[in-house]
């Protein structure tokens, strides 16, 4: 394994920061404090706190990569693979030891009023998440798994709500049905999305 | 229509900055200063920062009350009142003057990693809201709308995936057709709830 640079580091801890307080909450004092640099040694890797801030979400969209995209490669393709795909995105941003729950999430609640390039970044990997789901759909029907009628569009925008919710319930009301209020809600989705017999 | 108080005043004008900025991006300096009072004026109509805080979410409870719940009674009771408070709920918070969005859902992006009176406050709106959006969806069932054997809390769960899809999806994606995509969920929700035939 690679030693990782300062850089990873400090990003690493500025995402561990971020997935409690938000991309907003991110104050580079305390940051640099943590690795033993100034604010200016801070700088050194980063242009601005707006640069440190897109490369926090590109960091981000590393580690989700490797902990739920990638796993789901070694199912079998089609509806096996949307299962363990569901399965690996629902609490993955505590599996990989950010303990505030997902980034993305926190980043949407701060950046959803404001204008700029870090608001773009967000924006970019979700729409790109959405679509990488979405042909994960689409195969699951190509493979005769889901009905070959169906609004992939809005099935994933039902298993996308699925998510936020489970973020919310299981976060904010600690509710501990909440894995199971999830999968019930996307088997339910996948019920109403078979194909009708011939 | 009564006059308002100084302290409704602060309040009003705390809820919409913390429909923009979230609940803990309220600032006590630039309240005041809005108000024209001293910082030691404000502390006149509220105990502490949380004080406000939480009374700034009793407000924000009134406020969703008077624009979605009260509307809602004047049509028939069961699915047809259900409709109508989805169509009240989604988009509530623009229509009643704050830019920002829901305050509740900025608020649980704020507090799901505190502690303390404002996240209970925040706790119990949510369960409360979930409970009335429940007994309202008995009542369809009650009323042979919805199946008799329908899982009502799971049923609740899933419209509450979609309302917080639709908020992130049109604030932060400003997707046009969040409306649309949102409608067509709840509708399928109702459609797998119909009850069967004799």
């Amino acid at each position: 394994m690679k030693k990782k640079t300062t850089q990873q580091r400090i990003l690493q801890h500025a995402l561990e920061l971020a997935s409690v307080r938000g991309i907003e909450g991110i104050r580079l004092g305390p940051l640099a404090a943590q690795a033993h640099l100034s604010k200016s040694g801070l700088f050194a890797h980063f242009r601005s706190r707006e640069d440190l801030q897109i490369q926090l979400l590109d960091t981000a969209a590393d580690v989700f990569h490797q902990e739920v995209i990638q796993p789901a490669a070694h199912t079998p393709q089609g509806l096996p693979r949307l299962r363990a795909l569901v399965g690996l995105w629902l609490g993955w941003a505590p599996r990989s030891g950010l303990p505030g729950g997902c980034p993305f999430v926190a980043a949407a609640a701060d950046l959803d009023d404001r204008e700029g390039p870090v608001r773009e970044q967000l924006v970019l990997f979700q729409k790109r998440w959405f679509t990488t789901f979405q042909q994960f759909v689409e195969q699951a029907v190509t493979l005769g798994h889901l009905r070959a009628d169906l609004d992939v569009v809005q099935f994933t925008w039902e298993v996308f709500g699925m998510y936020l919710m489970h973020h919310t319930w299981s976060r904010l009301l600690r509710d501990p049905e909440a894995d199971q209020h999830a999968h019930t809600a996307f088997e339910a989705l996948v019920a109403a999305a078979q194909p009708t017999e011939p």
